[in-house]
């Protein structure tokens, strides 16, 4: 597997030191800690939110620290929880005094590494929640869960949870809406072909030359099962089903939909899955309030595309659409 | 090649379908033809621009109509040049009155297309320029091209241009400072992997296991050689170079760059590459005013990224940083 990399055990910190260097009016590295932050952290009466996890996802997290969403993303080796201590410099960075949300993907060693941060914060007298996105609906535990994985679907917490915080709302306040969003958003994804540890040098599965896999994690986990590989609107079909079974949406209702590309996926493909996601939610009488196509959280190069469903309120979707600016995602609001 | 599509002979209508049903609050496509264009089109008052060419590198050029840059696009086959019809469609739908510039990349077919079009716009009475954007320092002359390519620095022509256009400029005035841009940026790309035109069915180039090419253009044509793959860092440091070389900046001047993936190369090497830009660019004493990370100008699922370098005067800085709203380019301003 060919990659563009200096050093397999360097990829981490090249990357820091190339995302800082395009994004200095947004983001800036914590001195001793492979931490992005917002470059006006603490910011004075706001809950902070930080997030995180193992590296391989980009723009996941660090493109999402600004303005409307997060104040420091914490950054593991790849497809690697980041170390309780990593965890703690993060929260002690950016507490303004009115507490810390941790947004969690639901990876074993995220939860544990990241509770562990939260204990730390707490016994220097800092006041840390945290939530735990599981929007996955593929399968029940998983090779680094129990439980459901987290994906795609976090994005919206981030948005949705650091809009809230921009209100000047209490920790609880923003714990509370982080929740409903994990409540109300469920993803699906496919893979057509796999991905590659730049310390492993090869592959994490491999597939057939006319195979997908369907409901793998976005660590190449197992799926629900293989099969050749279908048309894209009988795959989309396929996951948006899933998804609506799990968390039916009556007509109607408004969501908001993420099609987002693991990386390797032109954006072609993902327009055309969006076509068919379009279609289905139109013919069920469900009201799409804003859709968004490309790349959120990916799987270094992997193939492939999932679904997100978020089910909108009126409080969901003031957030949703509350001004957001960084490097990533941006909302004019 | 594992492609997520439906028909090889219905990727276009499929892909506009999804791309409009993602963006309704900024597109719109027009009836018979393969048009996207902005929802309030014609905006009075404005200049109106005009882009496009071969489907295949989104978010070109459909994800650039909006606010501050294009109002409609024109999207031909994947990689086939949009007929004069179609051209002669956008610029009817989108001419306010006050004339139509043409951007176009430099391709034979799209050169020839484009012109015919704005013939026919002008058998109409109506006003019509047109630039050529010819950024890629790779190679003279090309399989589709007399003279140099048109890649991903044509972004830049779009954003730059299309802000001057919302501040009430004349079409001379719009088309000078597109020019202006065409004079002062440079790109060139490499890649790791080809990519396969649907309707083709097999790759439009072969690599071997440790190969890359340098200076191939955005259609997989022959770059200046073939190599071992070397480091991000020697990579990047021939590309920045070969643009330096063509285009000399000085100690203080101040530039924006853009390091665009070609669709397969992850958002972790993107950055990676932009760590030796960065480190390049410092040691020069040259100023980065501003980074673009990210998809802009892509080929198909090709794997390979591009360097591009826009030289800044006081005039394209202001434009540069003026509000863009687009679905796939936003800019506060």
């Amino acid at each position: 597997m060919k990659k563009i990399i200096n050093n397999p055990n360097e990829v981490l910190n090249d990357m820091l030191k190339g995302m800082c260097a395009a994004h200095p009016e947004y983001l800036k590295k914590l001195e001793n800690a492979n931490v992005v932050a917002r470059v006006n952290t603490p910011v004075e009466g706001k809950v902070a939110l930080v997030s995180g996890g193992g590296s391989g996802h980009e723009p996941a997290h660090g493109g999402y620290v600004g303005y409307g969403m997060l104040d420091a993303a914490v950054a593991g080796e790849v497809f690697t929880s980041p170390t309780p201590d990593q965890v703690y410099e993060a929260i002690k960075a950016v507490d303004s005094g009115k507490g810390t949300l941790l947004v969690i993907k639901n990876y074993s060693g995220d939860v544990m590494n990241f509770e562990m941060a939260k204990d730390m914060a707490e016994m220097e007298g800092l006041n840390v929640e945290a939530v735990i996105v599981n929007d996955d609906v593929a399968v029940e535990n998983s090779t680094y869960t129990t439980g459901r994985r987290g994906i795609a679907g976090t994005v919206f917490v981030h948005k949705i949870a650091g809009s809230k915080a921009e209100t000047g709302a209490s920790l609880v306040e923003v714990k509370e809406v982080a929740e409903k969003v994990i409540a109300n958003v469920r993803s699906m994804g496919m893979a057509i072909s796999p991905c590659t540890v730049p310390a492993a040098g090869k592959p994490n599965f491999t597939l057939g030359e006319k195979e997908m896999e369907i409901g793998m994690g976005i660590h190449g986990e197992p799926g629900t099962h293989r099969e050749e590989l279908k048309t894209a609107d009988e795959i989309t079909d396929h996951l948006v089903s899933k998804i609506l079974e799990d968390m039916p949406v009556k007509q109607g209702e408004e969501v908001a939909v993420m099609v987002n590309g693991l990386a390797s996926t032109p954006y072609m493909e993902l327009y055309i899955a969006n076509k068919k996601v379009s279609e289905i939610l139109a013919e069920k009488g469900i009201k799409v309030h804003k859709t968004f196509v490309g790349e959120y959280m990916t799987s270094l190069e992997m193939a492939g595309f999932s679904v997100s469903i978020l089910k909108l309120d009126k409080e969901l979707k003031t957030l949703l659409d509350a001004k957001a600016d960084t490097p990533a995602f941006k909302v004019f609001g």
